[in-house]
């Protein structure tokens, strides 16, 4: 099989995750005799240090002529002083939004091998495998206004949370759709008790669901699943939620597993290329020093393996590749208190190795 | 001292948990001396089937004319159909903005008898001592417009988040000045990535930070904040965050206690009465059979003797006696798996021995 993929390192570990996924996308290139054309682009705090601008249109081009887009990560403090629109984040946002992403996908699972560093109780983790379906490119993310003014002498700033019928039923069919493939439960999580937009929400939701008999779908309030997140997320199989609330709640979600750096994540379009990332930030503190946990973006890898290329062989054993190294005892620094770690360099020859 | 205090029981177990504060506040009254005037308000759905709306001018004139206001709990099932501004919880909106109530404080305290039921390993809770000042008159629960409409044919819901300087430096100055008389260290939540109201937030927190150089600060966003509640609970003091932000991470953190039955929660305004309640809800499946946890209303009780009244003795007796209560192992039904619970009323029983 050919494919293309863009691959935009971005900021902070960024380039040391993707340099991890090439090496490891060069080995399932040869065990499997595919061809991946590898492009790079520029994105976040590097391309407005080196073009001006988080997402330069160069970049935006290659990743509309790819196959499947992967990221590193974006962000840093040295840009934590630039105006709104002119941030690394600017550049994920406007990828997000062109490309048309609107399903971000965020599977939850315990490693085992990994449970005991969780801060949740064993018993509540046990077998907790949750899936956060996240509404991507509307909401308080993109609405207008977004502004600050003077209203009668006061200063003001306005943000606006918007969604239309159509940008809501996407994602909630989307969710319906993975439910179904899934362990058939669909929560829908909203405010509909204060928001006009959740209750608008709901109403879809309500709708969509008729064309799906065979999942089981709820409502909970955004406040409630907060909670239910910490008391008991083994209650959940899929869940969807709007643009902010999926940001907060999936971040929340990821801590239960107690290893940030394990999470990938997909954000999907109705039918162009897909992009694949990590959910770990850029983490400044420890970039270029080898540290950073590659396994987060090469399970990304293996969620592109699987949605964009359809290669579930393959995708399977990069994951199981993942878990057997994790079973062997093989740790970066974030997930052990040992000093006996693997280097970023080392933890992906291991997985090479297990493939 | 002589006090008038209006009692809003409202829905669910709204009644009996009021019940037990009635009582509460009648043996304080006798036991130090004061004259409690108690009266009583209709709210929530109770009122609108009674009076056709969720808060009667009535109750709104008994709050005005009140020292505080002590409140139950609004909404339920039987209500949810309804559109939203004849909902119960309007009510609720309705009276926090009325009486101006910006400043929402909910601590979230460890009990050392109930540490056991938190979903969290024991090392990560131990000595977690925060307080959540939400913000609670602004943001997107108040601001316009918030509507639905049809554009180009495609229907759209739109809600705002919209916040002037003045909202945003009142609740600020509330936070520094109580992290002041903690211990020392605020935290401000926002998401300033991405919304224009959260970067004014952000300077505003700047700018008074100057009027409070004893007070360490630094900003997280809301993202990590629901990381880091689960990570890491002890590493907070006092939490500011603006109104919808403040309503989910306090409810994460609420569960971090394993015990919603446990936490009060108080809603002050510049100079009128403030509002306490407990920050658990309606339950209306245990509704009226006497199951009801009483504690964190009783708790919202001692709240309201020490902020509202300064009577900083009672307020430590009657948490003293709570804490007694449970020390010595007594528990109602969400407190433990154990058959042999009290009720509603005899667990009240016990605080006032106590007292
Ligand atoms: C970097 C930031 C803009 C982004 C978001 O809020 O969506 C991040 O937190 C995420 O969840 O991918
Ligand atoms: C009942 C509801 C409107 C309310 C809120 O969202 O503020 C509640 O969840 C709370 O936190 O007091």
């Amino acid at each position: 099989m050919k494919k293309r993929i863009a691959i935009l390192p971005g900021d902070g570990i960024g380039p040391e995750v993707c340099e991890a996924a090439t090496r490891v996308l060069k080995e399932i290139e040869a065990l499997y005799q595919h061809e991946f054309e590898l492009i790079y682009g520029d994105i976040g705090g590097i391309s407005i240090d080196k073009n001006g601008t988080p997402l330069p249109q160069e970049t935006l081009s290659a990743c509309r002529q790819s196959d499947a887009v992967l990221l590193g990560a974006v962000g840093g403090p040295k840009w934590d002083q630039l105006p709104g629109d002119q941030r690394p984040e600017k550049g994920l946002l406007g990828l997000r939004k062109e490309l048309q992403l609107f399903a971000n996908l965020r599977p939850v699972t315990i490693y085992d091998a990994l449970a005991d560093s969780s801060p949740l109780k064993d018993e509540i983790i046990q077998g907790v495998e949750l899936l956060i379906v996240r509404e991507l490119t509307g909401g308080l993310y993109f609405g207008e206004p977004r502004e600050r003014k003077i209203v009668d002498g006061e200063e003001i700033a306005i943000d606006t949370l918007q969604y239309s019928r159509f940008e809501i039923e996407r994602i909630v069919r989307k969710a319906f759709q993975l439910a179904g493939e899934r362990r058939g439960h669909l929560t829908s999580v909203d405010k509909a008790n204060v928001l006009e937009s959740s209750r608008l929400w709901r109403e879809v939701v309500e709708e969509v669901a008729k064309d799906f008999p065979n999942v089981d779908y709820s409502h909970m309030l955004v406040d409630n699943a907060a909670m239910q997140l910490v008391r008991n997320p083994r209650q959940f199989d899929v869940i969807v939620t709007e643009n902010m609330f999926g940001d907060i709640l999936s971040d929340e979600a990821s801590m239960i597993t107690g290893s940030l750096g394990m999470l990938p994540s997909s954000s999907l379009s109705e039918d162009g290329p897909g992009l694949f990332e990590p959910i770990h930030g850029s983490a400044p503190d420890i970039a270029g020093k080898g540290l950073a946990n590659p396994l987060a973006t090469l399970s990304s890898v293996a969620m592109m393996l699987a949605y964009s290329f359809d290669l579930y062989d393959e995708a399977t054993s990069l994951q199981d590749a993942i878990n057997e190294v994790l079973n062997k005892g093989y740790r970066t620094a974030d997930l052990t208190n040992d000093s006996n770690t693997l280097s970023t360099i080392q933890m992906t020859d291991k997985v090479i190795e297990a493939l």
